[in-house]
């Protein structure tokens, strides 16, 4: 692979200004208020792609967002890259948190990223992630080096599910047939301490809905005689967790892989400051499952948190009301052999089963998708590292992450693919919350990385 | 007193218009986008005063919203009653659980109602309930049977407090002096069993947040490692009721009116139909502290109810995010002898107490009030019972509510004087609530029953 860096420094403005373009488009899956600012991001995906020098690009409909399908096949004989990210963003509220609009790039230096950052919803998660993998196809095509064929799989609905992808991708086993499946929509312990993810967290993603009076009632004239749905709200979901933080659900832990006293060494290893994390999240100590250090218990452990909660009165001022219902979102990260559906089975049946009489509970699944972890013994494993030290200049480090993306398993399983997940952004960078930004040496590297992964990989599969 | 109930139907009409006119006026108090709305509810109240026959009558400016007051003062040597209510009103959301608009009062007939009830925000909490008392006056000027002095004092901080109206009635003692004062902000048992209310429970009303870490994390990446504010809050509020549905604020207790088995055995007389109770509020089961009743519950013991809570991702979808912070909105009702600020106190520093490290408290003390106890062998208690008795055919059953009225034992304090409940509305009037409503039987009831009050005071305060 050669001119690699002359052709980035060649077309550094103008890869800024097509990523920025994107970005200003609110492609938010979750709202159906931005559904056409969606289906605009999809075309404008399309239209990069033909630029980029796929030679068939589709828009497939779906029953919900659609997805864009490029490829480029220059020999069958070689192996096949299959390319999968996603255009769709996460909500940008708290709006009022951001210090520049969402949908308004703009580029400012950060201590991490002293070349500056790109601030937007979508700059990291996945929009500029996705997008390195257009310029690094177009930087191959335009030198002359393209070393294999490759086909891209870019959704709308990641952040809502991928549910339609699912069935998208059972429907087309032969048109998505592949050798390797790369990804790049997770993150890296530093800019100078390089990291490939090898492990993911499953999801159960639920609502859950508690009613009691059939209306708000006056909480002087009914306070203390009835169940109040916010005051049991609290009590059900404070009992999900145990003193030691431990999950309370029947059956929860059933399947989780422990991991050896060998493997939790090895993962200690890793680099980590705790005054660090505590600095940067400005928390005086950590929380969490008593007997795992941080590091396990944001990899390896499952979990479940609120992400969202509500009932009653939450104007200004003060309203004495007992609320006829109450609120909140629930998600359980997973560890490898936890089943999502099972455990959202299990959930369901033990939150009913916790409530008071005089309280009714209905439990809405949401979505949710299997953990994965990558072996490191693979020629794609062994050709993304060594892309890795070729641009870095150091070896990346084999990292399993919290995050989940529920669709990598399901890859597995229906195209009968491993997945690379080489992500070049930084657990700072903020993605779901407000001001999500993805530095600009973090973007070019990423766009420098990934030709070196497909010609080390063509180079690899041939032996 | 002769000559009423003609009185009454010559000007049922025009007694109806001009409550739904008053209706019409939004005057939320806690909400300042309605401010404007507050303050021209306050000048109709004023002229409404003026025609009904005050010869005097003020608009008192305060740091928040005016108090009218009003005087018709015919002759220094007989009594004087202070006529004290509101004319601001609770927020009217959740809007969509209107079947009509909060703000355009419609008339329609319900099963304890079947001569209709006024549909509105403020049907009854107070302005139905206070306007009652300015055609009552009108009633008796225009007959000529006004048989003492009256004063009215109506505010319009009553849903947020009444801070000022506390200043106004300290710097105000002269101005204000009275033998009684009377009050129809509460409710009685049903339409064919009147009741008299004699207790009143004190209020803290506080709002809290708890903050994490210092922005909102994904929880993947995150997830398991920090506390999480929502969780944490769900569990702080969850730990503040014991398995026996006591509250655990050390000292909470301490100062709580204990009644003797005698007094409760009399309570326990009034007519109670535990399945009505449920059925109205379609729940399957009553809740509450173990070893009581639930007239006791609601009245002679104290609460503490969350009555809104809030924080992370609230809107459509699913969004896997742990919030910076969470808050909710929390109220206590008190029994006599409890002190309100004592209280607040006591529950500020025991929340701060349980947050675990990692997480900042910060409780915010809304309002509050005491509680009270009217005592049933005055003259005034003697002549309101007559007054019912004239009316409704049947002695009132003294009753203590769960409701505050905080400013009651304050008139005690810096007044002097007495306070007597004569409250028109029911429990099921929705007061608060989405549908509030007021019976237009009540209504009528309430201005044919007052002006017998003041006669039977009148003539009673002679002896």
């Amino acid at each position: 692979m050669e001119n690699v860096k002359n052709y980035l420094s060649e077309n550094k403005d103008r890869f800024l200004n097509e990523i920025i373009e994107l970005l200003k488009i609110q492609s938010v899956s979750a709202d159906s208020a931005f559904s056409q600012d969606v289906l605009d991001t999809a075309d404008t995906v399309k239209m990069r792609l033909e630029e980029a020098g796929c030679d068939i690009v589709e828009i497939h409909e779906t029953a919900g967002y659609p997805i864009v399908y490029g490829e480029k096949i220059i020999n069958p004989d070689l192996p096949t890259v299959l390319v999968y990210g996603h255009y769709d963003v996460q909500p940008a509220d708290p709006i009022n948190l951001w210090h520049s609009p969402p949908f308004e790039p703009v580029i400012k230096k950060t201590e991490k990223h002293p070349e500056g950052a790109i601030f937007a919803r979508g700059a990291c998660d996945d929009k500029g992630q996705m997008y390195m993998h257009v310029k690094a196809l177009e930087l191959m095509v335009n030198t002359n080096q393209l070393p294999c064929n490759v086909k891209f799989m870019i959704e709308g609905e990641e952040e809502v599910g991928s549910n339609n992808l699912a069935i998208y991708v059972a429907e087309n086993k032969e048109k998505l047939a592949n050798d390797i499946i790369l990804i790049s929509d997770t993150g890296m312990i530093a800019n100078d301490v390089p990291s490939i993810t090898t492990g993911l967290r499953g999801l159960s993603y639920v609502e859950v809905e508690v009613t009691g009076p059939n209306r708000d009632l006056h909480s002087g004239l009914y306070g203390g005689a009835v169940a109040n749905p916010i005051n049991i709200l609290t009590k059900m979901i404070a009992s999900l967790h145990d003193e030691n933080n431990h999950i309370t659900i029947p059956g929860f832990y059933d399947k989780v892989e422990e991991l050896s006293s060998e493997e939790r060494a090895e993962m200690a290893k890793a680099p980590f400051s705790i005054e660090k994390y505590q600095n940067a999240l400005d928390i005086e100590s950590v929380y969490g499952e008593k007997g795992y250090s941080t590091n396990e218990r944001n990899s390896i452990r499952p979990t479940l948190d609120v992400n969202g909660i509500w009932g009653g009165y939450t104007g200004e001022g003060a309203k004495t009301v007992i609320a006829s219902k109450a609120f909140a979102k629930i998600s359980m990260r997973l560890v490898p052999n936890q089943d999502w559906r099972e455990i959202t089975e299990l959930f369901k049946t033990h939150f009913e089963s916790i409530a008071p009489k005089g309280i009714k509970v209905v439990v809405k699944p949401h979505h949710g998708g299997q953990g994965y972890v990558t072996p490191i013994d693979t020629i794609a494993y062994q050709a993304a590292s060594k892309a890795y030290e070729n641009t870095f200049g150091k070896k990346p480090i084999p990292q399993r992450s919290g995050g989940s993306i529920p669709i990598v398993s399901l890859f597995e399983k229906e195209l009968g693919s491993k997945t690379i997940l080489m992500g070049f952004g930084l657990d700072s960078d903020a993605i779901h919350s407000p001001n999500e930004h993805f530095g600009v040496w973090n973007y070019f590297k990423g766009i420098e990385t990934i030709p070196y992964f497909y010609e080390y990989f063509t180079e690899m599969s041939k032996k």
